[in-house]
């Protein structure tokens, strides 16, 4: 019957392996998989001959260690077994090991086994800051190909088109002949109503055709390439399967449409991609080495460096990249790994340096340098901005949420392109007309996070210049605002407005989209508003008595860039609910430990009042929306209920879904299989005494059962299944026994029924377990899964148990 | 019976409380304990009205969660069990939450308590930072007092003396009148061989004054304060209980002794001895507040984020002291305490800078700041150096240990204040005529990381200058070494064989000795050695292959102060086995992330070079040295052996001692107490079935017993013990049962035999047990404790099992 098995493709290697057994073995076709499974019965003993294969294999480790399909792989959408995949790798690592001592050449082997996490660790850094570096360079030019082009080269963006040209003055670097409008080039004329009218038009159109390239392109080709990604990495990193999610179609079509989105002038960022896109090159560098491809968990820990790299290109910050990962992202992130993210992370970083997309060989997305300290007093401000942060936070989870909730269970969600563009023309629309809102956002920030030097012209450093004052160019007094600070300042108040409306209805869109940068603007707007005026306030009433110490006159006291700052930091803390890692990211951009106070304290500040309206950050909300089965480790369990009230069978129930280990047959077995949908069944002595003696797989038992019938020509409906060590002598006349030990877990994990939640819980997490086995005074209780856990601390956090959706 | 029991002085508390209850119960000295204890007996039934505290008790929690003497806290030299503690402090917090809504004052209260976490990282961080500051003056004085006095003010040190002296020309900063050597002062010569006899005798005299001070003080009030002290606080991090080792006669000790110890000129540093001083301050404040004081667990929350403190203070380098603290000391380090940790090194760091013991306002110990950048080939001899450091790491730690252990072994360990005085006396004749030597190790890592700038008066800065050159100050380029260059390079090339030899006795004397300092100089000095060789060679040959592209003539393309960062990056690295903290520390001086890829290929050599002599740094050869009982997340368990291989009893030992729940006396508890020194004893139905029910701890049972024989009336020597929730109605003739259930723990831990033990330490690691007990099919079979792991890895590492001493 050997033929009639159609084994599939990845089948092949076991297979030319096991012929060099064929002279020893009955069937050709014999491969290590029908090898283990028929050693249970008498009729293939002789064909027991599988050569190393088989050595020294006597549980179900060996059994589960070798390459043959499906058997210790996951389905999609469940949730993986920590403790199996580590023990998987240690086999692996084992064999390796003992393997190295026979000959120079496996001794080579295990060298470049060892080697191979830093070569992945390499290979994504390179790649990783690569594809920064072209999305940086692709942004840049696309972003400008709305205003116009430029005439010596079209490839050239607005900035690169006049630094080339020998004509740019210094006064007006934005201005040269090559580069043209669309006004320009079409009618010739340089000014009026008419060319900023078809200038206007044009911006539409091109956002317009941006965006819906954009949305098209995720439809059609990749699906998982929406959204910032990052609430489906922490949960595939908790140990959750996602196919297709890092894939290699995601990882193009994403780094194309974010290109896209960014460049329609949406109000989204491209940090959070980013990270998805990292995540994606970590993904496709595991399948290179089977140490990594293998193993699920292994795997994990490959993406968790990755994450580091995406934040690190994202920012320019290799160590704040490392931070986010540990804190926001990972879930299992031993010591090794954090070497390794900080590797990946520093290659990305100078990988993306050497291509230097922002010309101006700076690693950082926004350098700053600040020439004057803060004073005490400013504290107040910047707590003020802290609380800013948490409103607004708190405002943008629940009505992205909400609206997210909206798009999911309505009408809204099945014209996905519709919403885009509808979204995308209103973005254009309000944004043209305010030049804060016009550009891009991350040159806005840039712009706000800058203090006002001798040489800026832009609106924002409008003062009145004091014409008696000779001074370095560094040291400028405050001085008062001008009227170009006083446009700017009311421009400024209606793109805060228009931002916080319109991020709150971008983020969640079927097109990438990242919320960092947006959010940082809505904070750096504000906080330049608030610098701005504490530095009037300050300028013209120095004799106040909280300006009198610190500020006299002609002295620069105020450094409206910072607020800036401090805003942005604030308005992100508050959205994400990061502390270290922000501030180390902010400290990164700024290079100087002066300013980590100030930073610190909004942070906390945003923390703490955002938490007090509710405790979860965005890509927590987004992850119970969308019913992920993640199991956070920030949460605290604190409540009273012990194992007994959450296991199941609950009391009213049908009892649990046991095997016995020597009194089922196989048609009961596949009655269990038919009626249940449990992914594994509980192994007992007997339904009697209820003593647990293993755990056997739904998908294992599956297949063994099914193998069994095909090769064995013995087992029938009624054979005996047996799961103890020897199957007993019996008569000639009864069917054939089917021996199964080899796919029991002999190590069940067990609590006792009196055992706390909050242990349970604590259990769970830090073992990264699928189910755990409730026991009392050795009679088995029942089962608590993952998804029970998930569901009964949704139940005791008045959330609603259903939304828990994947096992 | 009650005034018999004479109660400890911790007992006061309690008794006061429970005063307000004297009219309902009948013995005056009624407490809480006894409370719990009387309520299993039926004679005190009458007496059960307890109050508040026995409300809602039902199980094991709440009686340990009441401040009664001992139970629930720990014998000194035992382990903690982070699950226990981890419940309780739950339950701690359940209570205050649920009470909070009662009145507005347990509200604030309950904010209070919320806060008390930043109330403590704010004092230890204001603590730590002054005593860091304080020391670095002191410790500035006194090294300058071997040599001389100032005589405007003689508190003040060499520098401080010149620097307010109005006579200090720009030229010769180091001379000024009012500073005058000894030999100056007695004598009225500036020159001769007299005078430079006698300034060496005096330095002598001085150091060795100082070390016999210091090693005194050490051995008369505070034994705990010699060493390092990381090794220790690793074990107590990892849960270890070593009383008075953080008290406050160590923090007084220490601070005072280091400060002796480093200004003896001995070969050590003060960083290692600061993390200690900062997690004796963490100690000390964790007893204002009962969170933490009463929680092991909680406690060493605190205890981990002093730890980064004290690094941020040893080395004004705060992010890179909270990985210090994550990588390398720390055990359980929830993302709460990272964060909490961050605030602490901060506030510590800011503390210390508005001290400002350098004089310089500057944060870091080490300011360092290079103009040129590093090429690719330089590479080279950056690796080399990591292969340096890898092999002193390795030299220092076998050396070290070796004479570690002899110490601990012959006559040599008993005359503790010989050696310091004679290992003192060696190292000042030897270090005197050395000037690289003679001042302090601080100073000469400081001069031989700094570029040469064109000010700069040192030997090493003694280059033949181009007269025909000029160059703004900052560029300077390469030129040909003067003969100063080269007296110091046979000098530094001494005092790096002295260093070496003398650290490897130095470190390990009764006194605080940290290691960072001597590792570092060992690095500095081959690295600023390798440096100007690379350097002259690139002068002198800059048309060979390899500097031809990058090293022209006339240009500055070799910084040798880098190589000595580099170097010292690696010695430290390879004694230590740190990683990203190492780095980032290096970093935070350099401020440029410019520098980070030359330390990170000079670490990652250092720790692989290391790795290949010997798996562990010098902090976990010195635990181990000590039998500690330390169970290091880094270490992977690979082998294949069963929970059963390593369970008590072994095949042929006397089976487990076990209670029954129903049929023990409390005779035959009380043999068994007597007969064995167990930590606990597992509860079964009958000893027939051996179904495990709990676990009690010894400790608990002899409370308990001694208790109830002096209270309960009825309860004799043959008295049933029952575990069970409901005693049986026994006849009236019958003695009294004893109900024990409450102190019963009804959720132990339990695996089955065929666990894998890389499951069971997996287990041991991230839960933190004490114990674990081991099942088949529901039958207790044994107990795996802590130190039966840790024996069973020493075992599998062909190590003696018997090195590990504590339980």
């Amino acid at each position: 019957g050997v033929s009639q098995l159609t084994l599939p493709r990845s089948y092949t290697r076991p297979r030319r392996r096991s012929l060099a057994h064929r002279s020893a073995s009955r069937s050709g076709a014999l491969t290590l998989w029908t090898c283990v499974l028929l050693v249970s019965g008498p009729a293939a003993e002789s064909s027991l001959t599988p050569g190393e294969e088989m050595n020294g294999s006597g549980n179900l480790m060996d059994f589960l260690d070798e390459p043959f399909p499906d058997v210790g792989t996951y389905e999609d959408f469940h949730t993986i077994d920590w403790l199996r995949e580590k023990s998987r790798d240690t086999d692996r690592h084992r064999k390796i090991t003992s393997k190295s001592k026979e000959s120079i050449w496996e001794f080579v082997k295990s060298l470049l086994d060892a080697w191979s996490g830093w070569v992945v660790m390499l290979l994504i850094g390179l790649l990783s800051g690569t594809l920064a570096g072209v999305i940086d360079l692709a942004v840049d030019w696309m972003t400008d190909l709305k205003e116009g082009v430029c005439l010596s080269a079209f490839w050239y963006s607005h900035e690169q088109c006049c630094w080339t040209s020998n004509e740019t003055t210094f006064d007006n670097r934005d201005k040269c002949p090559q580069w043209q409008t669309w006004s320009e080039l079409m009618t010739g004329h340089t000014q009026g109503a008419g060319g900023y009218l078809l200038n206007y038009f044009l911006y539409i159109v091109w956002a317009l055709f941006f965006s819906f390239l954009a949305v098209s392109l995720v439809r059609v080709f990749a699906p998982y390439a929406c959204g910032s990604g990052i609430p489906e990495i922490k949960t595939i990193l908790s140990g959750f399967i996602i196919r297709g999610y890092l894939g290699k179609w995601t990882l193009l079509i994403k780094t194309v449409t974010l290109v896209l989105a960014v460049s329609s002038g949406l109000s989204l960022g491209k940090e959070g991609p980013l990270v998805h896109v990292a995540c994606c090159c970590g993904n496709l560098f595991c399948s290179l080495f089977s140490k990594y491809s293998k193993n699920e968990g292994k795997r994990r820990e490959v993406l968790s460096a990755a994450a580091a790299a995406g934040v690190s290109v994202a920012f320019g910050a290799p160590i704040g990249g490392v931070l986010f990962s540990l804190e926001e992202v990972s879930y299992y992130f031993p010591l090794k790994t954090l070497w390794r993210s900080f590797f990946a992370a520093l290659v990305a970083a100078f990988t993306l340096r050497s291509i230097n997309p922002f010309g101006n060989s700076r690693l950082v997305l926004f350098y700053v340098e600040y020439h004057t300290p803060w004073y005490m007093a400013e504290l107040v401000p910047f707590i003020l901005l802290g609380v800013f942060g948490g409103l607004w936070g708190t405002l943008f989870i629940r009505g992205n949420i909400a609206w997210c909730r909206r798009r999911k269970t309505t009408q809204l969600g099945k014209y996905p392109v519709l919403e885009v563009i509808v979204v995308t023309g209103i973005t254009a629309i309000l944004a043209f007309p305010n030049p804060y809102t016009r550009r891009s956002t991350s040159e806005l920030i840039s712009e706000l996070f800058n203090d006002c030097g001798a040489l800026e012209s832009s609106q924002l450093c409008d003062y009145v210049n004091d014409p008696n004052m000779t001074r370095p160019l560094d040291d400028i007094p405050d001085r008062p605002a001008g009227p170009g600070v006083y446009t700017a300042l009311w421009q400024l108040a209606l793109a805060l407005i228009f931002k916080i409306i319109i991020t709150i209805f971008t983020f969640g869109m079927k097109i990438p989209s990242g919320l960092f940068i947006p959010s940082m603007a809505v904070g750096a707007i504000a906080g330049r508003i608030v610098g701005i005026a504490v530095e009037q306030m300050a300028y013209h009433h120095h004799d106040w008595i909280i300006f009198k110490n610190w500020c006299r006159p002609g002295a620069d006291c105020v450094t409206p860039g910072l607020y800036a700052m401090v805003g942005a930091a604030a308005c992100l803390g508050g959205v994400t609910r990061m502390t270290v890692s922000l501030v180390v990211i902010m400290f990164e951009l700024t290079g100087g430990l002066e300013y980590i106070v100030p930073l610190m304290a909004a942070a906390v500040t945003s923390k703490w009042v955002a938490d007090a309206f509710g405790k979860e950050g965005i890509y927590e909300a987004h992850i119970q929306l969308n019913g992920y089965p993640f199991l956070d480790v920030k949460d605290e369990f604190t409540h009273r209920t012990l194992a007994t009230d959450v296991m199941r069978p609950r009391r009213g129930e049908p009892p649990l879904a046991v095997l016995t280990q020597d009194s089922t047959t196989v048609e009961d077995v596949e009655a269990l299989i038919k009626e249940t949908d449990y992914n594994g069944f509980p192994v007992v002595v007997s339904r009697e005494s209820e003593r647990l003696i293993g755990f056997v797989q739904r998908r294992d038992l599956i297949l063994a059962i099914k193998n069994a019938r095909q090769k064995q020509d013995g087992v029938v409906s009624n054979s005996v299944v047996y799961f103890t060590e020897d199957a007993p002598q019996l008569p000639a006349s009864n069917p054939q026994p089917l021996k199964l030990r080899r796919i029991l877990n002999l190590s069940p994990f067990t609590v006792t029924d009196h055992t706390p939640m909050e242990t349970v819980v604590d259990i769970f997490r830090k073992l990264g377990l699928r189910q755990c086995l409730v026991t009392r005074s050795g009679r088995l209780l029942g089962i608590i899964t993952k998804k029970d856990v998930l569901r009964h601390m949704a139940q005791m956090m008045n959330q609603d148990p259903e939304s828990i959706m994947f096992n």
